[in-house]
């Protein structure tokens, strides 16, 4: 036994990358088995939890700052279509042999920088190994006044459906980042492959207009398996089904340009995963001040379509007024 | 798009397996991107994350009942550390392809079994795809009066140094479960094989004395890396060092049986990990209060030495009063 308290390689790893990143005093500088912090008063709670798999959910070679990202962006645009307002969040990463020290440190950066964007402070986790792909589990908490984080539940026949940014980006960002076959095919300019590109790596939570879904919304949730899929979960825990005009689903320059060229890329954009943008239902006559508050905090807001009333999924109407039939409706590892 | 809105593959799998444990109102059936709840008025929220590996923590082949069983109370050992009353946890798991029905059925049966002995019931969280092995990542959370979690730091000398429980188990039940060797060598019955891998395989969280360890302790950490290498983090988060007298540290008779067979097995004892009992500091006057309360809750509370001024790693004092020399302080996978 040495004289000096020497720290485990685990210690070590998580003062060195980790504990710059835990400001909040609740997270103790990473330096007990726990975290805490006095919930503010009148709140309640809301938690949430994604993990994201190398090989699954990012490819083994993307940017390490960029994973940190995606792992931590995933769950505040839970946070943001559930209208709470991010505390911070907890970390598991399982770590297989031959991650590097500047992987890490990269790592550690681009969690830092989120962290701090958002406001959402590291406050604790777990350092693991794994002979498994690297794998990023991170618990995320807010806060929301009292009885009003918003649900999947609460659409109402009658309400409108309105989505943030654009619809299908990031599922045509990954057939490009699958092979540039689609690039050529499609049209598009290194402008518009750097778009969906970056679309599908770094997902953009709605965190500024989370205040504006709890106005506003009878119901909201990210979109992460895809527009159709997604707002079918949204109908089945509503009990209602929906229209939705198709062309008024709001497109990227590069998704417009991509489908003019090949039509049947509809059920991508409509089906695809990794959006992460938010779908809420809120009364006809909130519609619009919605779209105007959402604007100011630099987030387009669209109106897609209506709740109606009965079962069933969702109907996606054409310009011919006729229902799209899309092979499948979502994303699914399973 | 089929009429019926069916189910994703992911959704099914919830619903069936993990839905059904989701007891606590606020987990929304697990039909929500979110979890909620109401933080009792006064409470500080505490919150832990741990993760276990298979091939890394837990043996492929352990029954898996018992890898949930695991997953879930090495968060409750740490929440039981700190004070904490459990509140409730958010599971991920990332499944390798080939995990059957008949698994998933027992992990959550197991895992129901623990959320309701421990009053903990499932919030939420995300069953993700891994090409790699299975793996449990566990965030729990439980309250606190406000200000009252107890911490690593906190040790005072002239404080002595109580541990739950006995210790070694676990480190010993992990070298029988790796080969049938030590066992024959350390003249064990079936018994005490059996009970040294049950105290691996399944941790024993100390919940029931969770509010006395917040009542008495002035620092507290779980064993999960061994006692040695715990004090010793104790020790440099609290400032001061500590002395403990070997005779002192209390064994099951198995240890005690392969201890005399074997007497290097004292490093094992001391420095390997898996213990998951409470190791606390406390005012000398109040250990005998704490040890009788414990023992009126069930669990075995024993002083094993005391807090001195300084700093190093903990001294571990033989019988022939000279400090032993451990050639491992602590567990680490790093």
């Amino acid at each position: 036994m040495s004289k000096t308290p020497a720290a485990t390689g685990e210690e070590r790893l998580i003062a060195k990358y980790f504990a710059p990143i835990a400001k909040h005093p609740g997270a103790l500088g990473l330096l007990d088995d726990a975290a805490m912090l006095t919930p503010p008063a009148g709140a309640d709670l809301v938690l949430t939890k994604d993990a994201i798999v190398g090989g699954v959910h990012f490819f083994p070679d993307d940017p390490a700052d960029a994973v940190a990202r995606k792992a931590l962006r995933v769950n505040l645009s839970d946070l943001a279509a559930k209208g709470a307002t991010p505390a911070g969040f907890l970390l598991a990463l399982a770590l297989p042999e031959g991650v590097t020290d500047d992987w890490l440190k990269a790592f550690a950066q681009g969690l830092s920088r989120d962290a701090d964007s958002y406001a959402c402070p590291l406050f604790g986790g777990d350092t693991v190994r794994t002979p498994g792909p690297l794998t990023v589990s991170i618990t995320a908490f807010g806060f929301v006044p009292q009885g009003k984080m918003v649900r999947r539940h609460g659409a109402r026949a009658g309400d409108r459906i309105l989505v943030t940014g654009t619809i299908g980006d990031a599922a045509l960002g990954l057939a490009l980042r699958k092979g540039a076959g689609p690039g050529r095919r499609w049209n598009l300019d290194n402008d518009m492959r750097t778009h969906l590109l970056g679309r599908y790596l770094l997902p953009q939570p709605r965190s500024a207009i989370a205040e504006l879904v709890r106005a506003h919304a009878s119901a909201a949730m990210d979109i992460s398996d895809g527009l159709a899929g997604d707002l079918a979960k949204l109908c089945r825990v509503s009990g209602i089904t929906a229209e939705i005009d198709v062309a008024s689903v709001p497109l990227s320059e590069a998704a417009r340009v991509a489908l003019a060229a090949e039509p049947t890329l509809i059920e991508t954009i409509l089906a695809g995963g990794d959006d992460y943008e938010i779908v809420c239902t809120g009364p006809p006559d909130h519609s619009a001040d919605f779209i105007a508050a959402a604007a100011k905090a630099n987030v387009q807001a669209t109106e897609i379509g209506r709740v109606v009333a009965g079962e069933g999924a969702p109907r996606f109407i054409g310009k011919d007024g006729k229902p799209l039939i899309l092979q499948s409706m979502s994303y699914s590892h399973f």
